[in-house]
């Protein structure tokens, strides 16, 4: 198999390279764009197969480069392979196109007389892809803002993460392989790598889109370059997320043991490098939970994806528990990294009124295995505890049928792109009915989710026909509607 | 009726008045978006009746203030009306909240659980509208984005066009006084006067988004005070567009009475003041559609909307004919403005190859009725003329059955939001296909409108809620629906 060059081995991309990759996906656009969304699903679906076949050639590289446990690099590659399977069902569905035909209607008011006007979705050209660290699979070269990128129809640039290089190329080898032996192009994919190829990216001129995940001044340095361009494009960033959890006197009385266990799960899972991973508990004071948290058992030491994570973690860890008014709870040090010593879990503690005077530093993300329990008194308002969230990707409520919780729930509802009842946040399904995303600076574009099917409608745009003869429709507009796509004619939804 | 101070007169509206409108708005929200759609259908219902029910008040201001004919001002209030009806109707069918509901799964695969997961569209808070010059009524204090924003369950401030304050005034009243008497909260419709104002509006912490129609250059700049913002919000901007048409050689020589006469309408409607007027007519040499240009009569010397409007069109009408490349057609003078005479169409002329050299110069939009026909030989790709272009609201062929036209209309759609086939862009019709909206500049958000039912998408966001009790969840949300909302249940529309 002729593999591109470019994509043979790991090293910054010059500037030139980026240039000539940008360009081949560029051309890539016209031919992709012209598939039918069911041919475009076979090569998806090539590509998840071929993922699953390269399992053991690319976990090891993996476990190499990320120091994550087997199982859950094994269980990440099934739900990246599954994700692009998602988006494949999703193209035969028809139903991202959003196709809606209105007749002329010689009823329509003067001043806006209706013509025959057909209207659906279409790709935006190429998109560059930023890479996270920390799900190298689901969030990466393979994951989810490529898959929807190519199932939308566009060709995908991406910026490698520097966490885990090899993988990165290893996994954009076998992609290539399998769009090329698909039949598409192999130049729908390709990769670069180093900081300032990924800004070549966002201000190329043929860069029509842009997907992130990572760090909030990583992320709002690429958004702003992409929105001072001539042409601004739309950046979709997801940025960071501190993901409260409220617990009502009721829950956290009649539910105490579950709820600790759950916390602790939810928090040092994966150490705690999940972006919906709950940085704060908000519980009340006195509560069991607090002392049974104290006594629980947390995991040990264990590494974290690499040394920069590592670092950055004790050092945010040291700054949390520095403050005058949080306390250790568990595990919490003050302490600095220790040569050559895996970071633990720890679980600060604070008061409530702490957090009302110091609310933009202790909702500050802390990526990796520890979170803030917030005590509060009896009287304490939940919902204006709330109102001092930024944007979340999440917020939780643990609460009893009984609970009057309607306030605190419209105030999370408002914060959060997804909210919770009696559950954790961590684990985001793959499904139709997910969002992940929320208002900023959980993302870039509140209106949009990384995660998901609708994630496909991020890199897509409506154009509307006016007066098209039906042999010159895209398929999706005629009156015979030869792909059988759900539509809205005349604003009702068209029978099957 | 007790109106809202602030909305009886026209001044500068000081800073501090605007903190307090804002803060009105960030009031009104809870109690709006608490609202049940077909609630917030009657308010919209009662405010087209209120503007109906003005139009002997109205008129008169607009006729005062626009120099625009009665019958189109009345067309237009009709247009008005009519749009906010058809957002009413929009809540009343519900499919604009997207909902949809994933029950939880056990088999879906590790990684990617699949809890009880449920989705819609949520308000996003207090928006900023700013009002064009072109359109008193429907593009400004109730046109589409103050009915969009609203119907969407959000307040709205509206930055008054100074073209019309006296107008805008008048039917804030209507507007407010509308709201009040349906039972809702006045603080729903504010309006502010004065550059200051408006840039006040886009960094207000309370404002979640803003919707704009005008110029690129104000246009850019409130876009990147948006972007720019500690927490950057979503900006709606439709910028400007030139909006060119394309001929092929049967269609000139087929149609060229028609083709012309279209043409000399669509450019001098309205005195061309309107955002999709074709500003190029691309046409083959030694077409008879250039001889009968040559010999129209255009429509005489007619007052534009003011005397800016009408000092910028002459002094952009005379930067195009200086062009040592551009001949006048007809009407096209060098001249500048005459004091207290009216401004007169004008059709120029150059040749594809000029067009080519000077692109970005001659795709410039002149407000006002003008046009600039170009001319291509034999052997001219239309396609890469077509390349040649930014983004555009519309652009449009008139072809015959068997041109072959495939590539040129591929890079219209790639380039425009609406592509026209043998009519002509000017009237937009407000129904659920339009697009009214593309690349930049055309719009600063290429994946929305501003005109049609979707423009009620910009200004709403997706909440998703996992594991919640039947009870807790939004009604759209419950096994029962409520609201006979069409909904996607486990990936597939609903059965009614």
């Amino acid at each position: 198999m002729a593999l591109r060059n470019t994509l043979s081995t790991v090293r910054v991309t010059a500037s030139e390279e980026v240039r000539d990759l940008v360009a081949d996906a560029a051309r890539a656009f016209a031919p992709w764009k012209r598939t039918p969304p069911r041919e475009r699903a076979r090569v998806l679906d090539a590509i998840a197969l071929a993922l699953d076949a390269a399992a053991e050639t690319l976990i090891p590289v993996a476990l190499r480069e990320t120091r994550l446990p087997e199982w859950r690099l094994r269980d990440e590659l099934t739900r990246t392979t599954f994700q692009i399977r998602l988006f494949a069902e999703a193209l035969r569905d028809g139903g991202f196109l959003d196709a809606r035909i209105d007749h002329a209607d010689p009823q329509w008011p003067a001043g806006a007389p209706r013509p025959d006007l057909r209207r659906m979705k279409e790709p935006l050209g190429p998109v560059a892809v930023f890479a996270a660290s920390n799900f190298p699979f689901a969030f990466s070269v393979a994951g989810g803002d490529t898959a929807s990128a190519l199932a939308a129809g566009n060709p995908v640039i991406v910026k490698a993460h520097p966490g885990h290089p090899e993988l990165s190329l290893a996994t954009a080898e076998v992609v290539a392989a399998a769009i090329e032996e698909a039949g598409a192009d192999a130049g729908l994919l390709s990769l670069v790598h180093g900081t300032e190829a990924g800004r070549l990216l966002v201000t190329a001129r043929e860069v029509r889109a842009a997907g992130f995940t990572g760090s909030i001044p990583g992320g709002r340095a690429l958004f702003d370059l992409a929105q001072r361009r001539p042409d601004p494009i739309p950046f979709y960033g997801e940025l960071g997320s501190n993901n409260p959890v409220f617990v009502t006197p009721a829950a956290a009385e009649r539910r105490a043991e579950e709820i600790a266990e759950g916390f602790v799960e939810s928090v040092t899972g994966r150490m705690g490098q999940i972006s919906t991973k709950p940085g704060t508990l908000v519980v009340p004071r006195g509560s069991r939970i607090v002392e049974l948290l104290e006594e629980a058992e947390l995991p040990g030491p264990a590494p974290m994806l690499n040394d920069r994570l590592h670092g950055e973690y004790e050092r945010s860890l040291a700054q949390f528990s520095a403050r005058h008014g949080v306390e250790p709870l568990h595990g919490g040090r003050s302490g600095a990294v220790r040569p050559g010593a895996d970071p633990s879990p720890a679980i600060l503690i604070t008061q409530a009124d702490y957090l009302h005077a110091n609310a933009r530093q202790l909702q500050e993300e802390c990526f990796g295995p520890a979170s803030l329990v917030v005590t509060y008194g009896e009287g304490e308002d939940l919902a204006e505890l709330a109102g001092l969230y930024e944007g979340q990707l999440t917020a939780t409520v643990h609460a009893e049928p009984e609970c009057d919780v309607e306030a605190l729930l419209e105030v999370l509802a408002e914060k959060a792109g997804r909210v919770l009842w009696n559950q954790w946040p961590t684990g985001v399904s793959v499904t139709h009915a997910q969002q992940h995303g929320g208002p900023y600076p959980a993302s870039t574009a509140p209106g949009s989710t990384s995660v998901g099917t609708a994630a496909i409608e991020r890199f897509l745009r409506p154009v509307a026909y006016q007066g098209f003869p039906q042999e010159r429709l895209p398929e999706p507009l005629r009156d015979d509607n030869p792909w059988g796509c759900p539509r809205l004619v005349d604003g009702k939804p068209e029978e099957a």
